[in-house]
């Protein structure tokens, strides 16, 4: 694929972006909710697509994972459809007026939402993510430029002929969402120079990914690198609690960004609980690693390297501190560069406020699981990714994330200065 | 000053950032008084440090639009002290609570603005831009990291000085307002580099900075390129306030992006309108471009090219064109890629809706000058520049623009999965 296509493909999609922009929200809804039917409809074709894309990932010896990651069942696409239809009953965060304020020579000024634009998604393996940003940002107002991974090729391009049919039923340009035919690498590349036309790009996938997008683009970039999340259990904790929530968030998905990584531990409460919350977490499989004090109530496990303290293990292993108090706790957080999600558990009214206050990652929960740290759980409705750079957006980015704000001023003639005029 | 240097200026930075973040309002407004009357003790001193400067640029032949740029005086001194008294005044946008909802599980969750942590500011020739930076981001809660225009080299070191000398006072790092003391063109390579520990750039200054900073960069930009700004005079507009908000944006200031660059007239009010509007702006020595239709009824004047549409003059000269409706001004006003401020001037209702509606400019104004385009005028308080791209900040940027938000989750032990734990 030639720049030029590229970047005629996306100049296409900024034009598509200004009807979308301008639909109501009726409309927007009428068209996912077609959207879902279509993809019920079509179900046997998407499945039939994505059959050549599990046949080549095997083909190509692409490992279990991947090919469980690239696979879609009737209860997968059910599940897309689904989401789609919950997307249309999401409140449209367009248009919305969210400050009014008036100026002192009788100008009314007001913030309102507008859409961002046109939207670059950059993808890999998971065939749902083509139906889901597409969704969320139409529902948003904007245009979107996908550019999924080569191995769900087949899949993708059977998911996104059955929303360009609802869009044309619609009368609406299909380039309203777009996706390059080829799977080239350069297709990234190319993407990531139009920055006339796109607004913005989110990368979804591995570290590699995202950070070859944030070194490449001269797009604006939300990013999510990964997610060191802590929990600390404070001096006068609950034990039950922090123990529920520790399980909860170390194993209810280990896999996940906001799963716990790290456990610190006030170290006045450390004898009572470590070696209950060690034969919870082992009866769950988790392997422990600690560091001298921790090793003191719970002998038989692993000592942790000071890398440890960084790792996102994304598996069933659990880094543990013995704290000397808040303080230490919250220097061993401000540490880490994740800025993701942290936990305190506690029953000290003063530290629960001061935990709030002096931690700055994107959630910061108390007495709660670092689990909740997701667009749907937080009550965003859904979720486009989750950002951990400051700029934008910080933490779980629903559909207002997609929006941007524009300054309406309504007046009767003010000006600025009083010059005569004839 | 090597790539090391940089990088290590950035971390001290960073490391500053933290302590600044947790100040209080008093705390902050107590330093930016001091900084204020530090100022003002240390007149002398700047101004003579300014005189090397003048002196320099005198010999190397800059010109006098350049030297009246980097020329301080006691009034512009005062002027800058003034200005950090005004933003200590100002309400404190760190910690405000913007919004809180409950989840049906008993969640609470609230957004909660905190600062952003160190902010790059890339400028060119005005050493006022120092102070004002300075104290914006200070006042917000951030670091900052300044690199002033090697012409300003001396004015700027005087006024970091004193301000450090105000950090010091009350026991903060001077890395908290860093400084480079090396000029070279390098610096900002090296800036650009440093994304662990810089979390947003703003340059300001011509577009070939504002270019340079944009492709080199891998730390978030936000720019604003220019200012090509409409006025439409729509069919039934009230004369007299058409020809007020036009002689006021056009004239009151022509170098500024908020002057208008650009007349849309309404063909049916073009014979009444255009003449009078000709007459007001030729008297302030405006220079007329206009399309065939405008030569009709001002027939003196030179033809518009297409460049002249997409032209910011900064200068007293006017590009007119005659519409065919609100339709057609909306598509031209489309065209323009700065998306900046635009102005309709008009008595009937549904087309002062519409105009609000379709134009997604940063700042849509009705029946008001372009010039109130300033996040002074519009309320914000102060402005540390204006965004004409889409993210994190469009249109003027006030304190709020120097913060992110968290979100602050409070629970009683909620888990996402009901696991057993023992």
């Amino acid at each position: 694929m030639s720049i030029n296509t590229c970047a005629e493909m996306a100049r296409a999609c900024r034009a598509a972006s200004r009807v979308v922009a301008r639909l109501n929200s009726d409309s927007k809804n009428t068209l996912l909710l077609d959207m879902a039917a279509g993809l019920r409809e079509n179900m046997e074709r998407i499945l039939s697509a994505n059959n050549r894309d599990i046949e080549l990932a095997r083909q190509a010896k692409l490992s279990d994972v991947l090919i469980d990651r690239l696979l879609l069942t009737p209860a997968r696409l059910e599940a897309m459809a689904s989401a789609m239809q919950d997307i249309a009953a999401l409140p449209d965060p367009v248009g919305e007026i969210t400050k009014t304020w008036h100026r002192p020579n009788g100008l009314t000024v007001s913030y309102q939402r507008i859409p961002l634009g046109v939207i670059g998604i950059i993808y890999e393996s998971r065939p749902n993510v083509t139906a889901d940003a597409a969704a969320l940002c139409f529902k948003a107002g904007n245009a979107v430029f996908l550019r999924g991974g080569s191995e769900a090729f087949h899949s993708n391009q059977a998911i996104v002929t059955v929303l360009h049919h609802a869009l044309e039923q619609h009368d609406l340009q299909s380039a309203a969402i777009t996706m390059p035919a080829s799977t080239e690498r350069s297709v990234i590349m190319d993407m990531l120079n139009c920055s006339e036309d796109i607004d913005l790009i989110i990368p979804r996938g591995g570290e590699g990914l995202v950070r070859f997008v944030t070194e490449n683009s001269r797009i604006p970039v939300i990013k999510h690198y990964k997610g060191v999340c802590h929990q600390y259990v404070d001096y006068n904790a609950d034990i039950h609690m922090a123990i529920d929530l520790l399980v909860d968030g170390k194993c209810s998905r280990p896999g996940v960004c906001n799963a716990l990584e790290t456990l610190l531990v006030h170290e006045a409460i450390a004898g009572e609980f470590l070696p209950r919350a060690a034969a919870a977490l082992s009866r769950q499989g988790v392997t422990l690693r600690g560091c001298e004090k921790t090793r003191h109530y719970v002998p038989d496990i692993e000592p942790a390297t000071e890398d440890d303290y960084y790792a996102e293990y994304l598996s069933l292993t659990l880094a543990i501190k013995v704290v000397a108090g808040l303080e230490e706790a919250v220097s061993h957080i401000e540490q880490d560069v994740s800025d993701h999600t942290e936990v305190i558990v506690t029953r000290d009214y003063e530290n629960a406020r001061r935990f709030l206050s002096l931690i700055n990652s994107s959630v910061v929960l108390v007495n709660a699981s670092s689990r909740f740290s997701d667009g749907g759980q937080l009550g965003l409705g859904a979720e486009i990714g989750i950002s951990t750079t400051k700029l934008h957006a910080y933490g779980p980015m629903g559909l207002e994330s997609l929006t941007t704000q524009k300054f309406i001023v309504t007046g009767d003639g003010q000006t600025r200065h009083g010059l005569p005029w004839e």
